[in-house]
């Protein structure tokens, strides 16, 4: 890692509507300077840790070596649960302990993790129900400025690991998750690219079980490829087979909604 | 065009719950780190190019020389439309080959289309349903960076331009177009101040026909000199006729969206 | 103050759809372009100067001395209502004379308020709908760029200052006011943590009357501590007494908006 990191990401589920981001950069520019803050999103459902695991893990991919990714999805903030910093050899991530970090670390490659205890570096005052403005944006900015990790806390092995949420195969049956919903009403489920296409082979349609009814439904590499308002199948900007309706909302027409699932028949 | 550009602006249809912007601003910064990434706004209503265009044509005089606009309202991802660079005097615009830059560019006088083909410049890997992260933003930093236009691609003249959209005049009737509505649910039109002042002369109220009612309207430079929750027209910050109504949301009491049509009877 | 201020904040109650936000920025860096905007919310409640100036209020600790903030929140734009530029040892305020900038100013000790009139520092052409794109943003880009307070127009003494909104206290009976809502639905109210506490002593649960129904109401650290979809009294972020519901929406499960009435009674 460089000495000197310029970019902190923000991602949180604080919403738009209050100031709780902007006092997160206050307290970040007021110790680096020099940083600059990015944010990822502000409106990951609120405390929903897996949904901005999510989120922060598709995005990490796209940022320069070297940057901070400060992550604050924490229901259970002001109780027992640790906060950590997590280094990996391109990023570092700072947030609660709660899995909400790991999945994005972990696609680097190996990775550390330090309990963050040196209270000299968080604000003079903590508010027991913000630690993202008290703990873990001091603790961001003074890593922009190039403090070393060992100095935040120790070492530990034992922080927390979501779930993995892979699919379910049974021969022919793929049973999938839906992990993210987007704006546009696009159904973002777990099935990865390279096993959607081991199953479908040269099939240009795919039969899909969706709460209770089949249908099939064509794959094809883009939205603009069908007549609007009609389904499609096709591999999402985040490499996972994703449910789009062309120029409409597929989640509202389907009633699907983030934790269902979807089953595909392959046979 | 000065060689060094900083200012990159974002104008998409992604909405907030998502990290596809986020994701383009990382492409970015990894590529020219000196850039400063600007958000336009994020919540065109999808698909929508025609209020991408009015809300980015609203944006750019605003703007100082050398800014580069990007512009992701893009229901064609992935098929055959061409992506774009436009270079006036002024900006650099980047985006789908749609009409969504075009306008703005107009506006700054002559100007010269690029076809964006050289796949050099792109990301690794382009996911076929987000080119505004693996195409749009790479061609956007490197600009940012000063590499020559022409290696972005060759001129075309035959780029995509709107149908113009301007009121139909007949004698005293003006038939006009609800082009955007404000979050305030400020009503904006297409009737320009210069066109509605030679129609008005001394007059202080309008005769407007809003869906089949004839109303008087009263004419006043601002909001806060009617009473509350009254009706008011005004010239809008963008310099067109507004329908308003003080502390109140025009567009939900007149039940006007994006699209209507107003007749406004100066007779 | 030092002559470079570089960090300016946007607060407004402009939404997230429009262009308005984004045209005060290039109005900004066209005049100085080492500035930094940064956003603390664009979401206050349309036309609300109290909940823009509580919100205004609980961010300006957070920041670095030196920081311009601008507040538009502006119900009386283009009528007789002033301009003003507040500023105390720490920080500069512009903004509307409505009371929109007083509360956040006078939190940092003494202040001088001057009235903006020095029109030569605006933008060429004034909307009468929009003095925070016209008159604001380049007024707090010349103060970034060192202009002399005294410059922009006359010291007053007759600003606006919003109405005290402090608890009623009967006795035991306390008298609270929703004064913002959060994303989350934590219903923050304007009883201050000191005074609380002075009235809790040892006791470890509230009766609360909210819309006529009296309530037991634990009063806990912080959220986790309380089973999912419980009722908690906690200590907020800006140290003011919060209402919250544990994983839930405490303002929709208990019908209660800004500017209702809450009774603490601890007798």
């Amino acid at each position: 890692m460089e000495k000197k990191l310029n970019i902190i990401t923000l991602l949180t589920d604080f919403g738009l509507k209050n100031a709780y981001t902007a006092q997160m950069k206050g307290v970040i520019y007021s110790i680096a300077p020099q940083a600059r803050c990015v944010d990822i999103t502000h409106c990951i459902p609120h405390q929903n840790v897996r949904v901005g695991s999510f989120i922060l893990e598709s995005s990490v991919d796209f940022y320069p070596k070297g940057t901070i990714h400060l992550g604050v999805v924490d229901p259970g903030v002001g109780t027992i649960r640790r906060g950590v910093v997590v280094v990996t050899s391109k990023n570092v991530f700072i947030g609660p302990d709660n899995g909400l970090l790991i999945n994005a670390a972990r696609k680097q490659g190996n990775f550390e993790v330090f309990e963050i205890t040196n209270d000299s570096l968080f604000n003079e005052t903590i508010s027991q129900t913000f630690h993202g403005r008290d703990i873990f944006a001091p603790i961001a900015a003074h890593i922009a400025r190039g403090i070393p990790f060992n100095q935040i806390g120790r070492k530990i092995m034992d922080y927390i690991v979501l779930p993995d949420l892979k699919p379910k195969i049974t021969d022919y049956i793929v049973e999938v998750d839906v992990v993210f919903i987007d704006d546009f009403g696009n159904i973002i489920t777990n099935l990865d690219a390279v096993t959607f296409h081991s199953f479908m082979k040269a099939a240009s349609t795919c039969k899909v079980n969706i709460k209770g009814k089949t249908k099939q439904i064509p794959y094809i590499p883009s939205y603009g490829y069908i007549s609007e308002n009609q389904l499609l199948i096709t591999i999402g900007s985040a490499g996972y087979v994703e449910i789009a309706l062309n120029k409409g909302n597929a989640s509202s027409i389907l009633g699907l909604s983030i934790d269902d699932t979807i089953t595909f028949d392959f046979s």
